[in-house]
């Protein structure tokens, strides 16, 4: 039988919701009408009505998901590309005068490599460091924040660990001291209950993707007062703040998608107490197991594992064998054979980081396919810690 | 019936293919197919194959349409970030000591904006010249053209006139003086026949809603030699060029539509004897309309007309009624009561600009619609001359 709620192939287990998701069911439904939105939604004939429609209203009910004015939302092409537009646009409005970023250690690449570019032109960046339970440190915002800081940027919660970071507290340290506040929320919708408005923030990053739609959306919040320089320059799309043409088919699965937001909180509650279950059953049947960061505020759907004598890659490699799809860190880096660096900047050994398994559950995850994924990780762990045990001996021999 | 190629409702004729393409009917027979990827090509699991899958072949497919290296290909958002991209990484890259950029005066606005961004951070912006029949002043760049020269940036050919530009030439002026040559070539694919190869450029910028695939896709040729800077910093995608979850969906609609690229320049034929057809039924039929640059080299399926006494947007309206899709001038100024900044720099009156009707043909496009298409405009355009009449003798009397 299909997932009631995603489009996961029935032989298959997803448990790697962080890297992206599967599509919404009630997509399915409406597919074949989505094929029809191929008209441009700039032109001024009937081909363009049922576009405008959409992007009118995709806009509307993501404005009063986050309870901002739709006036604040803007469609592009990812998180990415709204990462990289709001610390540009902070950059050159702001200029040398303001010259200075601060970011966590641990930001998504698009933060952290936008920030590094713009180093290299000379911005001054600040990392904030992060502990090994996955708490920002306060203390050096505090003490590092000036008249000449433009922007903090740090992410609501680590896509790898989960680790939820005091959004609030840093919006208010950024303005006491007249720098703006962005973060990239991307693995909010859907996995963290939150007053989006709580967080004070100038701008928050958030892609379709990451919740049921499909890829090649992004939305960024920006308040009317927020410096905003267009990434991309072009037609008057968006209010003139991001030229090209819309992606409609993509921001009409947001609205559609959306509708099925009334069952979020049931949603996280459930996969909190299926994400609590997992680690409880991983910790009793398999020995030498750490949670990254357990006792840290955490988003329900996130767990990061260390488990000894048990190589991350191979790990992955067995599970995807047997049907389950995880992952050992960042889908971006993946394939890269050096440890996270996001498990390193939270000071995990080398050894532990290449140890590691996310584990990131969905709102079609159910108790049996968390049952049967604990089953198969003991077995999996087992037989590698077998393996190595054989390889140890035979060394000696 | 529903047309052959495009999935254009059986009822309305579209006549607005510059503007966006309706989908080929190739993609709705995988439409339920192309609803199964949505898994995060950079995972390592099962889930990301078929996404891998189809990013190769729409990369190896297009580059074999093009005729280049599958290095060369970079995907994107759409052509406007193309645009953005390469103009910006030229000027970043070349700074000061390089720091003109030539464009034609009607050159898309996602380079027109570009460029005059570039200006405000203190490049030196110079515009080539049209001419009324569509021509451009090659003698104008040759003269212009110097060691300060970093790129020269002309669209193959006109979305608006259909006119086409000497892009070879340019190629081969720019490259004598060490500057690079940019083609946005939006409006190439399906449109007309060409070696790309013998236009010279380092760079060129395609959208595939402009061929019949999905919005939220642009591919962008560039030169191996040629400098990059990425518009969008973050993770490994695109060889570190492009960051961002892919938009497979869209990559993936691209290849399937390649594959009916074989009958292209049949269909290409086939638009330009319906154009032809459909001009001179106009230019029997309905007194005082002038084709403009008839006499240029054009698009094939490019119609650019001028009809006295009849304004623009109410013709427009009037055929939208009637089930016509077609344009006063780009969709992306459309809304915009100003007359085409495209038609005025070809020097163009306001008044001529405002008369003007813009009809593109597409791959769908048959000889009834066209007898259709004629037989309604002359209706439209006789009631709005009696009307106007009227008005003349009421305000007069």
């Amino acid at each position: 039988m299909q997932n009631e709620f995603e489009n996961t192939p029935p032989q298959r287990i997803y448990l790697d919701h962080n890297a992206t998701t599967p599509l919404s069911s009630s997509l399915k439904e409406k597919w074949m009408e989505l094929f029809e939105l191929w008209g441009n939604p700039s032109s001024i004939h009937a081909s363009s009505r049922p576009g405008k429609k959409h992007l009118r209203e995709s806009r509307q009910k993501f404005a009063e998901f986050l309870g901002c004015s739709p006036l604040e939302i803007i469609f592009n092409s990812g998180a990415s590309e709204g990462n990289n537009t709001i610390l540009k646009s902070v950059w050159l409005e702001r200029g040398l005068d303001r010259s200075e970023i601060m970011i966590s250690q641990i930001e998504h690449p698009s933060v952290m490599k936008s920030a590094e570019y713009l180093k290299s032109l000379g911005a001054v960046l600040k990392l904030i460091p992060v502990s090994r339970d996955g708490a920002l440190d306060l203390n050096f915002v505090r003490a590092e924040i000036s008249n000449r800081t433009a922007l903090i940027s740090v992410m609501i919660a680590n896509n790898e660990t989960g680790t939820v970071f005091p959004i609030q507290e840093l919006s208010q340290i950024a303005h006491a001291h007249g720098a703006l506040m962005h973060s990239d929320c991307v693995q909010m919708p859907g996995k963290m209950k939150l007053d989006f408005n709580s967080l004070g923030v100038d701008y928050a990053t958030f892609s379709a993707h990451k919740f049921y739609a499909l890829k090649g959306t992004g939305i960024v919040f920006a308040k009317k007062s927020a410096p905003w320089i267009p990434l991309i320059h072009g037609g008057g799309q968006e209010r003139s703040r991001r030229g090209g043409t819309e992606n409609i088919l993509g921001i009409a699965s947001l609205g559609i998608v959306l509708d099925s937001f009334g069952q979020a909180d049931r949603k996280i509650l459930e996969m909190t107490r299926l994400r609590d279950l997992m680690e409880k059953m991983i910790l009793e049947k398999i020995p030498r197991v750490t949670v990254t960061a357990q006792k840290s505020p955490r988003l329900s759907n996130t767990s990061s594992l260390i488990i000894d004598d048990a190589d991350g890659e191979t790990m992955l490699m067995s599970l995807d064998l047997k049907g389950f799809s995880v992952s050992t860190g960042a889908a971006c880096s993946s394939g890269n054979p050096e440890p996270s660096p996001v498990l390193l900047a939270l000071g995990l050994t080398r050894a532990e980081a290449q140890h590691s398994l996310r584990i990131s559950l969905g709102w079609g995850t159910d108790e049996s396919q968390i049952q049967k994924f604990v089953s198969t990780l003991t077995e999996v762990v087992e037989k590698l810690r077998a393996l190595k045990k054989e390889e140890k001996q035979y060394a000696i021999s």
